[in-house]
């Protein structure tokens, strides 16, 4: 193996700087700017060819003469709070324009008006506690819920679901404050006037509300804003602590985990305490949803041999404001990577298959520019994509590495990680692997370090779950056991700079280069093997864990599993199966002939549509374009990926259906489905004839 | 080119005799038997493996106890006449038991009793007709309708749409009696006393109802009946018109293109005669559906260079009755392909790539068995399929060849009928592509044999509209401007023997062989081929052909084009674009260094998913099996094929929508979804990085 792929990623990471000194929110002219200067880059590095690709797909703006905010109003209707408009500008960056306020992208409009509910995270189970355990009903009531746990889109939709008219959400310091830190620019926690942007949408991999399903161009036809996808119908606002501690939340005392950080009581409501009990909180959105152009930018090196093999490096370059971690941390990645392998082209150097780089746009309006570009690829993908791998925030702590992948690639990025330095200080000569194994280690049954399931929330997620092309994300994270606060503090603020990343995350840049070389490395590996690095057996052992853990979460309605004859057995059946093709697959690709070049692509093929097998084109139930059978982001919490997620789905709805039976009729067809795709992954693995 | 491929399929057809004796209607005893007969055979020839592929599919089967009939009732409720029980059995085969008698298989049972209604062939047209110029209302009605023009399904289908509760259909002989020719024996027409088989199912592409989508395996969850795909709701039944002419109708007198060659007046009802008004008609229907094991036969030859690609001939074996044309003409040819193909194998030859042969089961309930290996096999096929080739009824007249096929066929049916010698008296030394240009030039504009579009009713079906692989079918026609009954006369009855294929339609057998020929010479072109003969520039040449025909049909509403900003330049453009791409790959090809097997393996899996490409995921609207842009079934006849089903459905829908507006939205949806999808055909053309 080529030890090329140790050093291919030479990691500057100089570019971050140019690329996070101006706002570049998507669809607009500086997004476009930084997309034409990467292209003009990437084609003196010397890729083989470099493209703009354009949609034209559904955003969402603030209306820039009509500002969003909550107020308090009394009983004349007098605004006696506005929440702030904006957020402190840091230092250094006073004289920038163009910085959008914090808003909720794809908002409804509207003035609601009423009192307030507060419900924790706005989890399914937080509003099923309030209803069910607190007997309040937040219909015609605007609710208020902290950030953190879920996606915020879950958020929005839930609280839509019960029936309330607006939804404010804030972040806590309890979930957005790390222990003795100070807020930027002293340190890295998020300053109480900081909010959170974001998209509030559930597309469940549409891509574009308008356009699911296909490419947003020119001539393709658009549904009415009424019937597109995921578009909330009740307006949403996000507010810093500064702005939250106003609400003078009336009514019960909440249990002591709904209870945050803030020096208030976190009464649930609905309305003020008695003192203020006639005034309501009124929200002002007149966030505009328009279609707008967005770019992304498509590099190419050709493969030599193999041309017809795509390996995909791709993240966003989208950025809510400077995107000084989100997405610039990972966007320098790709471009460094870019650099490095142009070096080698002009040394000679041509890897086997084609790679691909993208720079997406509009990620964080839902993934659009890399879903509107597989959507437009759909096919190509399908038949020759071997891997994605995803580059989006290369650090969100600075603890250790943090890779979420497909089981197949479990073994590629173990020996990669071997191969790569740890950038801690003190850790001179040990492995990345190392560093990280000793910092977070598997399980007690797993003696390696913790590699977790893809779940959604980046780019990867129609070329993963809707494509079945084999996926991994790698970046440096914090120590989730005592570091309990939701992401990173100042996520999606107008802080996440280039000077928080220089200053804290990472002063040296050895945790950058790091992450660069393990997504370099992969691609590396991926492009220019003989054989495909992807692991077959390694699905094995993760699919016979999935389906004991969705067994034993089963197992919960023992009565039940008898009364309706519900069997796991043709799952673990299936499961046996495929460890036998896998097994009997990587023995015979001990004796291959790799002078034969048929024989070699016909195995390379296999490998590579074994992700593509766990593709079932009829979707899950309810959501078309989440087509993979083992892994989907949860119906629940899009940020989290879910094993057997059709049959996770169904035994939820067994706590919360009318009709038991046929929740369970549905529980026993995804098992069946779940076997189905797992012996056809199976048959995908033996001898083709 | 070898010139195996023209003796390749030396056909003896005798073989047909061994498989006709008998009954073998799917689910039996005897068909098992054949099944086990043919695996031994086929081994015995020398294929590299042969096994039975079992699925339990929901099947349909008189009750034998309780027989099905038709009866008049008097006021009383005495059954004053009874249709027959079965057909008058052919000379020869007095002894044989196990003759399933006419049924409609998949009736729902009951014994409606009411007014007859007369509704012609039950199109859509056809009630429309009697809806609103003759102001008759079926709802509480039996309607009946005769045999014809389109797929009995679909007759079911409307009969259900428009309210009736119950549908009786029978052969009339200006559908089913050539002229100048005697009933059988005496000739080959259908006896008054016969009458047509067949299921009345409305699948659109599902295979078995109780599993649609996945393959019905022992563990696979089934759908209760009440939510089973396609079955009727109300009881049907097939007479003969023998039994038809007892029916004295009274009311409206028809106009003349309802009327068929019966010595009756065709009146519409509702109701009999006068003198006979008291009585009705009273349907018994007893048919049980029953979950039942069908056997595939699956035979292989395991491809030399690429075992990976499959070229599939398959032909399916379960019959009516004796199925001495349907399906045994044309499985007889899959057997002396496999002959013949076993003699080159011990010969020393082996194909380039594999070839699949397949004996399919339960074809006449609905494409089952095909049906649920395709699922079964969803993902190898769609990765690995060249072309499916199938073999149904290898005659249905003595005219002359009919091929249907997909446009990247075309080129190699010309080519390899240019080399095969006509089977007609009198045309020693022409070419069966001559005799066939003679009597069926395709068009003013193209001077070639017709090649039509394939539509549905047999084993492609899946594989061509589901999977998206090239597909295509040839037998032996009569002449269409001259031969006005519908299929064949004695179609689906007990008459379709041996004999009547030895005695009038092919007494030489060599249509038979000119027909093997023809799907034994694609087979092996196909599988042995160095380059895939599969030709691009025709499928251009066709979708500007079928662009143009959806676009005048549109331009019937001119007014309404221009309202609702309808425009087909998306499409146009689209189809300039493949081929444009389409041209420029054939170039390429001239190019292509032949020895390199990677380069050759590349251009070749362009070809190869071509076809893939018009797959579009989602399906067509409601109908979520049929996945093919350019091609369906049509949702009114699933034997017809329609181009650009989409948009056709779509503007059908103009015409009894309450809400043009909305109709006209789909109709512009439906020009951009096939738009996008041409223009994602021809990206698969272009050089791949």
């Amino acid at each position: 193996m080529c030890s090329k792929s140790h050093t291919f990623p030479v990691c500057t990471i100089a570019c971050s700087t140019k690329f996070t000194r101006l706002p570049h929110l998507a669809g607009t002219e500086q997004n476009l700017r930084y997309a034409e200067q990467i292209r003009d880059e990437w084609l003196e590095f010397g890729l083989d060819s470099v493209e703009m690709v354009p949609y034209d797909v559904l955003l969402s703006y603030p209306n820039k003469s009509q500002p969003n905010y909550i107020s308090i109003v009394d009983q004349l209707g007098n605004e006696v709070f506005n929440s702030s408009l904006a957020e402190p500008v840091p230092e250094g960056y006073e004289d920038t324009s163009n910085i959008v306020p914090p808003y909720s992208a794809f908002s409804a409009k509207g003035q609601p008006e009423g009192d307030l509910v507060y419900v924790n995270y706005g989890r399914t189970e937080d509003f099923f506690q309030l209803e069910r355990e607190m007997g309040i009903n937040v219909t015609e009531k605007i609710v208020i819920v902290r950030y953190g746990k879920i996606f915020r889109g879950n958020k929005v939709k839930n609280a839509m679901l019960a029936g309330a008219k607006g939804i404010i959400m804030f972040s806590d310091p309890a979930d957005y404050w790390a222990a003795g830190v100070q807020p930027y620019p002293a340190g890295w926690n998020l300053p109480g006037g900081g909010a959170q942007r974001g998209n509030v949408l559930n597309l469940n991999g549409a891509g574009d509300p308008l356009t699911p399903g296909y490419p947003a161009k020119d001539y393709t036809y658009r549904f009415s804003l009424e019937d597109g996808v995921g578009l909330p119908k009740i307006p949403v606002h996000p507010i810093g602590f500064h702005d939250a501690i106003h609400l003078n939340m009336g009514g019960q005392i909440p249990p002591n985990n709904w209870k945050g950080a803030l020096n208030v009581s976190y009464r649930i409501g609905p309305g003020f305490t008695d003192d203020f009990k006639s005034q309501k909180v009124r929200m002002n959105i007149n966030t505009d949803n328009k279609v707008t152009r967005i770019y992304n930018v498509i590099g190419r090196i050709r493969g030599a041999l193999e041309p017809d093999r795509y390996v995909i490096l791709g993240g966003h370059r989208d950025a809510w404001v400077f995107g000084g971690i989100d997405p610039m941390s990972g966007a320098a990645v790709v471009h460094e990577t870019v650099r490095s392998a142009g070096r080698l082209l002009s040394k000679g150097w041509r890897p086997r298959r084609t790679i691909v780089f993208a720079s997406w746009d509009a990620e964080e309006f839902g993934l659009l520019g890399s879903t509107e570009w597989a959507e437009d690829n759909a096919k190509l993908l399908q038949e020759r994509a071997v891997a994605y791998i995803n580059a989006d925030s290369a650090i969100e702590g600075m603890y250790t590495l943090r890779v979420d992948c497909t089981p197949s690639l479990h073994t590629l990025v173990y020996d990669l990680t071997k191969q790569i330095t740890s950038p801690e200080e003190g850790e001179e000569g040990v492995s990345l692997y190392e560093s990280w194994h000793k910092r977070d280690n598997w399980t007690n049954d797993r003696d390696a370090p913790r590699i977790s399931k893809l779940g959604s929330g980046s780019d990867f997620e129609a070329y993963f779950i809707r494509l079945g092309i084999a996926a991994g994300r790698a970046r440096y994270t914090k120590n989730k056991k005592t570091e309990r606060y939701s992401s990173y503090p100042v996520y999606h603020s107008v802080y996440e700079t280039f000077e928080i990343v220089e200053k804290f995350y990472d002063p040296t840049f050895k945790r950058l280069q790091a992450v660069a070389q393990v997504r370099g490395g992969l691609i590396f590996l991926l492009a220019d093997s003989q054989l495909l690095p992807l692991d077959a057996d390694q699905y094995a052992d993760s699919l016979r864990k999935y389906a004991h853990s969705i067994t034993q979460l089963a197992q919960t309605h023992p009565e039940e599993m008898k009364v309706y004859e519900v069997s796991f057995d043709s799952l673990f059946s299936a499961v046996e199966n495929f460890t036998v093709a896998a097994r009997d697959f990587h023995e015979r690709l001990q004796t291959l002939n790799r002078a034969d070049p048929l024989q070699v692509r016909v195995m390379n093929d296999q490998l590579m549509y074994l992700e593509r097998a766990f593709i079932d084109p009829l979707g899950l139930p309810g959501r078309p374009f989440y087509r993979h059978v083992i892994f989907a982001p949860s119906s629940h919490n899009k940020y989290a990926g879910m094993s057997f997620p059709g049959i996770y789905d169904a035994l939820f709805d067994i706590e919360h259906s009318a009709d038991p039976q046929k929740a369970w009729e549905e529980v026993k067809r995804q098992i069946s489905i779940a076997a189905f795709t797992v012996n056809a992954a199976a048959m995908t693995l033996t001898p083709p004839a």
